[in-house]
């Protein structure tokens, strides 16, 4: 039975865990917050106090961190050369699976320490949010060797459903970042157009229902613009976390060379967004700053 | 048997007056080029040699033009003042129905026009192509007084599949001013992406796959991308009138206050490329110039 | 001696017709408000109840007025043909000149139909502001037809100081265009800049002072920010003309072809500045905007 | 006499280090480039082998280094830790100032590394270009400690002419970001002027005496527009220093929360430029770019 350590046990990494370990897997899972790992003994995994335990052993091991810093800390440790973290603990053959969503530089130079280790490093970050987690039917983004992808396989195929290996190392990162580049800017022209739809006196539902089923129908339209018009900023995907996204995007795009002027602009209004305090609404809170603009806030 | 005056009988309004005759509208069409009218007497409808004759006893006319400017001219004639134009012709009680993409401020102009008549006027621009056009499954959004929609509504159905009334007069350009935003805005976003992708060595065809399945998912994605990324920019929508119908969201913007940056851009953006030489290309060719900005133009 | 008639005596047009008198021209001047047509006789000028009046027997006639349709309205008449307005009242060899600031087609357009009469039309909009005008010390740029530039100098010498024919009809009304242009993106770039300083919790005096001698330094930043800093946004140049303006710049760059991205951004951003009820404060309030967008505002 | 250590003698470091011993300061430098040692020698200053060399009994330490990057190697040394760099090698009491151009939060963090071993760090960045190096004519904005000014004065004076404490440690880059922030959006706004005053066939060197002289005037009208005008465009400053220094605003305006929608722009616009092949010409450049997105570039 394949061995898994899975270290980060959130909103995200737990569910995803307790997926592992209903599909057959010994999971060794390890959290900061300890009350995260007893809930993965009680779903049936074992608990570590440690990402060095929980690693030991492990075939693959699978990481849901917050942002780069966190994963660098882990793999590598805490003097950035890789002497005190988990990769240098690893057996040559182990495969790391790091579904945190992450800058794609990072992902290559982590893919790149764990080649020299004889360590296969995947970049699979998801697509589908809590909901998608829980039920196990998540879209994985994959970047790294082809090899490395077979083995990891059945363990991806354990969360998600849409599973497609895009690229080389950092690939299924940077598809990650051109998903938020366009929902982000999905949600920005969205909501444009819905405050143009309603200063002009048109009744907005007939509208998206005439906009939805031509050229300008977008998950974004069918999925958010409801609770758009109802109000309900509930998250959903937080502006704080699509803001830090929008940070990977126009960096990685800086990078590259790679104009993108509406990505660009619309990084700014997410973080105008965040920083008139509205970090924790929904992103599709985009829609209240369109308003403030135009001079049509309720309050 | 409802009598149909058509005026305008080019690549939308030709196949348009032919569904109405299949329908078993009595249809009198009248277009400046007279090889369009013919096409319309050999549809099996009657031919005009003016807008004035193509009117006469008409229940209902039809009108499919390119601008504001044109639709103005036909409705009010050469002063302005209406004097001279279809409107002064036509009986209280018969309903014009606008379907060309104009400004939503003209539309209104000539609603209030056919008011003082006695006429009800509609404007209900399509969306859907010259495919939807001879396959009568157009999106229609329609503009304009429940009661005149209600007696344009067979005629309506005979040319379009999702028929929808979204408000009063000068709505319906509105919502199709909307659907412009979106879809050059979308258009933008994916070609961003697909450049980013490119750039930082992604399968995109897997890229897209993936992406379409979630929440960055869009008809753009799904039914423009694929051309975009075999290179082919054969209209389809051209440049040059998507720039026209950007033109009008802007102005009307401008008019109402609303703030659209991203559309504005977006403006910005395909007015450059009409500018270098692009305007008879598919809309899909924003592509060329993200590329062009990011030093990967082919040539 | 030079007789003038002076239409538009307003805050702008009120001193410079005082000054033309000054300078020792027989002025005759119209207003809609008879109040300033009282003061312009106050002054030693003649009154006149219409336009007509007011040009009759002028050798030149000069015209202060808001907006393009105001123009049009008083040389061409009502019917935009020309057929009742003051072109149709001058004697051919009358030079007119008009000091508003309007749409450089409009320029053209007026300046074709007063040549077809044999009457010259000059374009020459202004910059200096109220102080510049109370002083003749205005910046002018005068578009149209070298000779006509000749006949006019002197009238022009009255009421500026820099004197500049820059082109051909329009040429006067696009330089002016192009100076909205430049000062309200500058507006905008030193509103950031000053946001941006504050933020990271710099002596904005100082660092203005330091920013004032090199490259960075503008007119904007030697004039404005002061009262910027300060947070006097009591006009100067109100944000409704620099938004009517901004118009004409955005109109101007769309019918030529040239993309003017910041331009395009700018005119944003002033329109939501004036959205959102701030269109009587001094230009400079683009400050009020980046502090709002930045979680910044006061209140 | 006050000995001082100067690390980084190149096309601004090595007139610098000049005028310091000029000014009768004992000067030993180092670079890594030995024949730019050897001209601070034939200058009349010492040479040195290695930065700790240089530094050795010193009681200044000036750094004029390209990047961040740079200085954090040469002051923290390798590890990132300090304990094999220049800061460890001092004497307290020891004042450092560093007239790299770098990221704000970076020259906080040296300050603070500085500070734990009782020596007062200095973020000096300048403006003035090669030849203010030479003549010693630079403008210096400076960040940190009041009484850490008044050490290191005397060796700023006999560098520069215009030098203003501009507020705590790291307050000297972000004035002299925000100088990149103003600087690369004129460039831009005047490059959409004169392609917008070019189109609409307006006599361009007139136009530009005209808006130099109103609001519109800017150091940019008047020291670039004339070359961009005779395109020339030999460097003078980088599009690729400027490239790098707008990541530094809009990383520090993220940092910030600050809303720059116009610099955001400017940066996309700039990277444009150099991913296009641009790298290298002066940054006035972008009046190229404006040319190619209207369509009138002249290849």
């Amino acid at each position: 039975m394949t061995a898994i350590g899975f270290i980060g046990l959130g909103v995200m990494g737990g569910p995803m865990a307790a997926n592992l370990v209903k599909a057959g897997f010994d999971v060794t899972g390890f959290n900061r917050s300890p009350a995260k790992v007893e809930r993965l003994v009680a779903a049936g995994g074992r608990g570590a106090t440690s990402a060095a335990e929980a690693v030991e052993g492990a075939d693959v091991v699978v990481t849901m961190l917050p942002d780069s810093p966190d994963i660098e800390a882990v793999l590598l440790g805490g003097s950035g050369k890789g002497d005190d973290g988990v990769l240098a603990r690893l057996a040559p053959g182990t495969v790391v699976v790091d579904m945190s969503t992450i800058r794609p530089d990072v992902a290559r130079s982590l893919a790149a320490a764990g080649a020299e280790r004889g360590i296969g490093v995947l970049d699979a970050p998801v697509s589908g949010g809590e909901q998608g987690a829980v039920d196990a039917t998540l879209s994985v983004m994959v970047g790294g060797e082809a090899a490395t992808f077979d083995t990891a396989r059945p363990v991806l195929d354990a969360v998600g459903r849409t599973i497609v290996h895009v690229g080389p190392a950092g690939a299924g990162q940077t598809v990650k970042a051109a998903n938020q580049l366009i929902v982000g800017g999905t949600l920005q022209l969205v909501s444009e157009a819905l405050v143009f739809l309603d200063a002009h006196g048109v009744d907005r539902s007939r509208a998206v229902e005439v906009l939805a089923g031509g050229l300008a129908g977008s998950a974004v339209l069918d999925r958010k613009a409801p609770a758009m018009l109802a109000r309900n900023f509930d998250p959903g995907f937080r502006v704080d976390l699509h803001h830090k996204d929008l940070g990977i995007v126009t960096a990685a795009a800086r990078e590259a060379g790679v104009a993108i002027p509406l990505g660009a602009l619309v990084a700014t209004l997410m973080a105008s967004l965040r920083a008139q305090g509205h970090g924790d609404l929904d992103h599709g809170a985009l829609l209240l700053q369109v308003e403030q603009l135009s001079g049509r806030a309720d309050d």
